[in-house]
């Protein structure tokens, strides 16, 4: 069985194309600049030198994903030889609210839910469900499967997953932790369990997803019991241009002091803030980090109060499960940066956390990094979202 | 020499006389309703029944403070004879900002400084000074010391105090973790050092200071490097009417649904928040662990809620310090709430955090309440915010 993996955003999509026997990827895509000049599809094949490369107007998603099927056809970059080979497509989707808490397949009924939380994720689920129905008119009776990135939080007691906040804003609009990246942190905890030799069941996992968005999860017997992104991907940690966790009494304060309506303070937190807008420098990790080198005072700072706050999250998830076997490190940062796992992972002797400096030079492996005494083990494990999205399509199609 | 301490807020005022030959409270008393009908003052003495009650209007600060020193005086209920007595004046300060780390001899320049902190604490700096000019008017020449909530956590890092936002809304306005309650965390940071016969030097401390605001404190050899209070007393805990650590990105989203404007999200987060929002019932926490015990779902999740963010502050900050040595319970719900104490302290083994059930129940006295083997000592300790105004006053008028 062969699987079509989608991940629409707003003026760009994502795709992998996945043979199921072997969990191959066959090839791998992307389109940007959907709807606006200059639209681009570059696709790569494994093995296979060079790229794919179509430079051609796409004014909706339709468009590109008419384009996304050429291109999973091509004799040289492809996988494929015909359409119909394509027997299963399964969409990333953003916001599930609480209606979903596990994959499913897209029906009519789903489609209508998923607009219905279209007001939980107004800048991404109209992407998803713009990619599912132009899915839905070029490939007719293909079948299509949501897997969504909140769906793996919904675990969550309560008690971690409500605010302290009036009640009825929760019953009225659903004001509540969600929390994202949910294929991204069960994979990574899946396969935690498994370097560990462990059944998940009995294992204590802390998962840090450190992209350019960034979150921490609480995995505790498989089920994720807390983590930090909440009723947006705006809560938790330090990101690329994201502020994170602040005193929510700045915004008052900035709506008097700047004129900000929602918009202006939305864009403010989303988009100029995080590392960017400490240092004004980049969104950029490496970018940071050589200017902190070369001695930027308030690069350093950003590097010092980033790993800080992850340091934070592990302590208050180790609490919140009374301890913690494994640490997990993924994503771009997770998985590249060096340097800040070892500013994370140091000093935290006292949760009997050490890493090994030499085996933690190394950067996109499945690797053990702690050394052979620590008591909490410290994982490199890169993530693969398409790979969780296309095993629950193929899972949900063959039922 | 004897000392009042004033404590004034925007229509109530706290006060006590102490004499500081051997820190004896001569008298202590409350204002409310000043400014607004029906003023009233109570005082009481240690050891003398009943209280003085004074029901008389008051327009402003300085009608109460008049009412004070009469109050001081008073032959059954004060501390003196003659207002000449008083040798010297100690005023809680709410923000002092950058400019205030340690407490200070008031004078014209100070008060100057001081008013340039009002917009960093509209609500509370005024009424300070107002304190502060009722008795330059009343007791000309009486030396006056200002002791300010934020000095303690000025010993912050950067990486502590800054916010993931855009550098220049620090430069520009002092958008940045400040933190409160600092004379409680100093004080009962300063008393577990004695009680564990250890210099303060030497020892990992987090203060959990929890009465109706509440805030917690990383103590490291005296000095706080991190508080769970930001910018405004707002970040941290759930509390009475607080919400707390929030997603900021709730506030846009409820501007456009609610229409709020700055002082409606600011309302609704200050006041209309925290355990009182999220039970409908009150901001009494024995009136939420009463409708708990009655089975009411919301209040036992409140509770829960408010035990499993004080837990994971504790782990926050013992990763941030690499470990502690003792965690100690203030103020209201910390030195009264038994139960809560309990839930805060169980399943924290992984810590070495052990309580003692046993010792556990008390209320208000000065007490280890961890067992014998606890790794981490959990300390009951009562604050006393006033006696550490005094001694810094005693201080800085004998200098």
């Amino acid at each position: 069985m062969k699987i079509l993996v989608l991940n629409c955003g707003s003026s760009s999509l994502k795709y992998q194309l996945i043979d199921m026997s072997n969990e191959e990827v066959l090839c791998i895509g992307l389109v940007e600049r959907i709807g606006i000049d200059g639209s681009i599809l570059k696709q790569e094949k494994d093995g296979v030198e060079g790229k794919l490369v179509v430079e051609q107007p796409m004014k909706n998603h339709e468009d590109a994903i008419k384009l996304v099927l050429e291109g999973v056809k091509d004799s040289v970059y492809g996988g494929v030889k015909e359409m119909s080979e394509i027997d299963a497509v399964g969409h990333r989707v953003v916001h599930g609210g609480e209606k979903f808490a596990g994959s499913v397949i897209i029906t009519d009924e789903v489609e209508a839910a998923l607009r219905e939380c279209i007001e939980l994720a107004p800048l991404h689920n109209p992407a998803n469900i713009m990619g599912i129905d132009a899915c839905k008119a070029i490939l007719p009776g293909v079948p299509m499967v949501g897997v969504f990135d909140t769906a793996f939080h919904q675990t969550m007691p309560a008690s971690s997953y409500l605010y302290g906040l009036p009640h009825e804003l929760y019953t009225k609009y659903g004001v509540r932790r969600y929390g994202f990246h949910g294929t991204s942190h069960y994979y990574v905890s899946q396969r935690a369990a498994a370097m560990l030799g462990k059944n998940i069941e009995d294992v204590k996992i802390i998962t840090c997803h450190l992209g350019n968005g960034a979150s921490i999860a609480a995995v505790d017997g498989g089920k994720c019991v807390d983590t930090s992104m909440g009723f947006t991907p705006l809560e938790g940690l330090i990101m690329g241009t994201r502020c994170g966790d602040i005193d929510a009494a700045i915004l008052p304060f900035l709506m008097e002091k700047e004129g900000l309506d929602a918009k202006g303070l939305s864009d403010l937190m989303n988009k100029q803030s995080g590392v960017y807008g400490m240092t004004g420098i980049s969104s950029d990790f490496r970018d940071i980090e050589g200017a902190a080198a070369k001695g930027d005072e308030k690069a350093q700072i950003a590097l010092d109060a980033y790993a800080k706050k992850v340091k934070k999250y592990i302590g208050s998830y180790a609490a919140e499960m009374n301890g913690v076997d494994a640490v997990v490190f993924t994503a771009g940062v997770g998985e590249n940066g060096i340097d800040m796992r070892a500013q994370i992972a140091s000093n935290m002797e006292f949760l009997g956390m050490k890493l090994d400096a030499e085996a933690n030079k190394v950067r996109g492996k499945e690797r053990v990094i702690s050394t052979e005494d620590s008591k909490v083990k410290i994982l490199l494990i890169p993530t693969n979202e398409e790979l969780v999205i296309a095993r629950d399509t193929l899972k949900l199609v063959q039922k």
